[in-house]
C-alpha cells in the first residue's frame, strides 16, 4: 500500500494518533516582556467584525491583533541579527515543516531549578541512550513548564533580577547549532532561550547560535509528555509572512500507537 | 517499516512532494470586500517592533494586523449563522487536519465564463469517472483562479453588479453539505462562493449550508494544477484561536511522486 494511503488509513483508524502540541490563542496567551528600552510585542486580541447582527446578518468574524512571536511559534533565521540575511518565515523550505521529532526530558530536574540548563553532557548522554539527534529533525526540549502556560506570572516567572525559567547553555547553544544535525529546538517556555540569557554572553544564545546556523526555533508547546522518546513526526507550518521573521504556528505530532 | 518512518525517508528522498498551497501574506493579499452596511476585514499589515536597532539591537520582529478570513484560510462552523453554536476555529478535531484531498477541474470553465457554477451533475459525472468524494476529506475545486491572486482587482474582478468569481450553485452546495462525506471544500477564490452569491437564495450557499453541516471551508489556495485528481493528502491547520471564526493558514499537500 502506498505511503499516503497507509497515512490516512492510520490517521483515520488511531493506528497514527495526531497530537495537539499547541497552546490556545488568546488574550490570556502570555508574551515576553523584555526590560525598557526594548520594544515589545502586542498582547494578543481579536476585535469583532460582525456578529450576525447589522454588520453581517449571516456571519461572525473578527480581525487579529498579535505578535509574530506570541503564543506557540515558530522563529525563522531572520529574527536574529546572526542571520540577518537569512530565511524569513516564508522562505523555509516546505520540506522541513515535516520532520522527525525526538523529546530530552528535563522536567525533574527544572521543578527543582528554575534556571535550570541544559548541557553538552546532558545531550551526549541521552545520545548514548536513544540513538543520534535526527538529521534535518527537532529536538524537543521538555522542561514541565507547559502546565504554567495559563498564568502569566508563573510562566515567565520573573523577579528583582528578571525572570527565571529553564533552558540551554550558552556551550551547549553553540554546540546544537555548529556540531548536530538538528533543523531546530522546541520549547515549552515563552521563548527558546533561559529566562537569564539576557544576561549570557552572548546574550540570548539559543536565538544567536541557532537562528544564525540557519536553524529554527518553536516555543510555548505543550503535550511533549505525550510523545515518545524517539519516532514521532512534528509538523509545524508557519504563516508564509513575506518578511516575517516568526509567525504564530500549529504544531501537530503524528504518534504510531 | 513504520508508516511514520516511510513518510520521512519519502519526504527526505523527494518520494512524496510536499506542495505548497498557500497564498503568501502581505499587504498585498487581496482581501473581500463586502458592499455598505457591512463590516470588512483590515488589510494584512506589519508594524515593525524592533530591527536590529535601539529597539532591540540583535533582534528583528514584527506586529501583525489581519483578519482571519484573509490570505489563504480555514473557514470554522461558527463562522456561520447556520452554526451559531457549531466549531469555532479551535474546537476542530486534530485529526480532520491530515486528510485525504481529490481535484476538481474545471479551470476550462470558469475562463470562459468568470460567473461558472460547479453544479450537482459535474461533480457526479466526476465520481463516475474518479470514484466516490473522499469521506472526512477535501473536494478542492479548480478555477484557474489562482494566477490573478496578485492583483486585487483581476482576483475580485467586479464591475457594477458586483463581483464576479466562479463558485457553487445553491443546489450543488446544499448537496454537498447533506448527502456527501467530505469534510469541506477548498477554492482559489476569494471566498468559497461565488462572487454572486450576494443575490443568490440562501445568500451565499457554500458558507449557510456547509458551515450549517459543520464542515470547513478552505480559501485562497494556489498550486492544485500540481496536485493529482486523487491521492493527495492535505495538512491544513488553523491557528487555534479561542472564539476564532476562522484563521489564517498554512496549507501543505503531500503527493506520492
Ligand atoms: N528572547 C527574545 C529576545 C528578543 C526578542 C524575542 C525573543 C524571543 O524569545 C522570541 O523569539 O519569542
Ligand atoms: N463571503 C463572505 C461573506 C461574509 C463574510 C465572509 C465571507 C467569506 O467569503 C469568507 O469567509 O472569507
Amino acid at each position: 500500500m502506498s505511503v499516503l494511503k497507509s497515512l490516512v488509513d492510520s490517521v483515520r483508524s488511531g493506528a497514527i494518533e495526531v497530537i495537539d502540541l499547541t497552546a490556545p490563542l488568546s488574550s490570556e496567551t502570555p508574551i515576553l516582556q523584555l526590560p525598557e528600552p526594548f520594544g515589545n510585542t502586542i498582547p494578543f486580541r481579536l476585535e469583532e467584525i460582525s456578529r450576525y447582527d447589522d454588520r453581517g446578518p449571516a456571519w461572525y468574524w473578527n480581525d487579529i491583533h498579535t505578535g509574530e512571536h506570541t503564543g506557540t511559534h515558530f522563529d525563522a533565521p531572520v529574527h536574529w541579527v546572526t542571520a540577518r540575511d537569512g530565511q524569513d518565515v516564508s522562505q523555509v523550505p516546505v520540506r522541513s515543516l515535516i520532520a522527525p521529532a525526538v523529546v530530552l526530558d528535563f522536567a525533574a530536574e527544572a521543578s527543582k531549578d528554575a534556571d535550570f540548563l541544559l548541557q553538552i553532557d546532558h545531550v551526549k548522554e541521552w545520545e548514548r541512550a536513544n540513538g543520534p539527534l535526527p538529521d534535518g529533525g527537532w529536538l524537543l526540549y521538555r522542561t514541565g513548564w507547559d502546565t504554567r502556560s495559563g498564568d502569566q506570572a508563573a510562566f515567565l516567572n520573573a523577579d528583582a533580577s528578571g525572570p527565571h525559567t529553564p533552558g540551554i547553555s550558552v556551550e551547549c547553544a553553540q554546540w546544537l547549532a555548529s556540531e548536530t544535525p538538528i533543523a531546530g529546538i522546541g520549547v515549552e517556555t515563552v521563548g527558546t532561550d533561559a529566562g537569564a540569557a539576557h544576561s549570557f554572553d552572548p546574550a540570548f544564545p539559543c536565538h544567536s547560535f541557532l537562528l544564525g546556523a540557519g536553524k529554527y526555533g518553536l516555543t510555548q508547546l505543550r503535550n511533549l509528555d505525550r510523545l515518545p522518546v524517539t519516532g514521532a513526526v512534528v509538523v509545524a507550518p508557519p504563516l508564509p509572512i513575506v518578511g516575517g521573521s516568526g509567525s504564530p504556528v500549529r504544531v501537530l505530532a503524528l504518534v504510531e500507537r
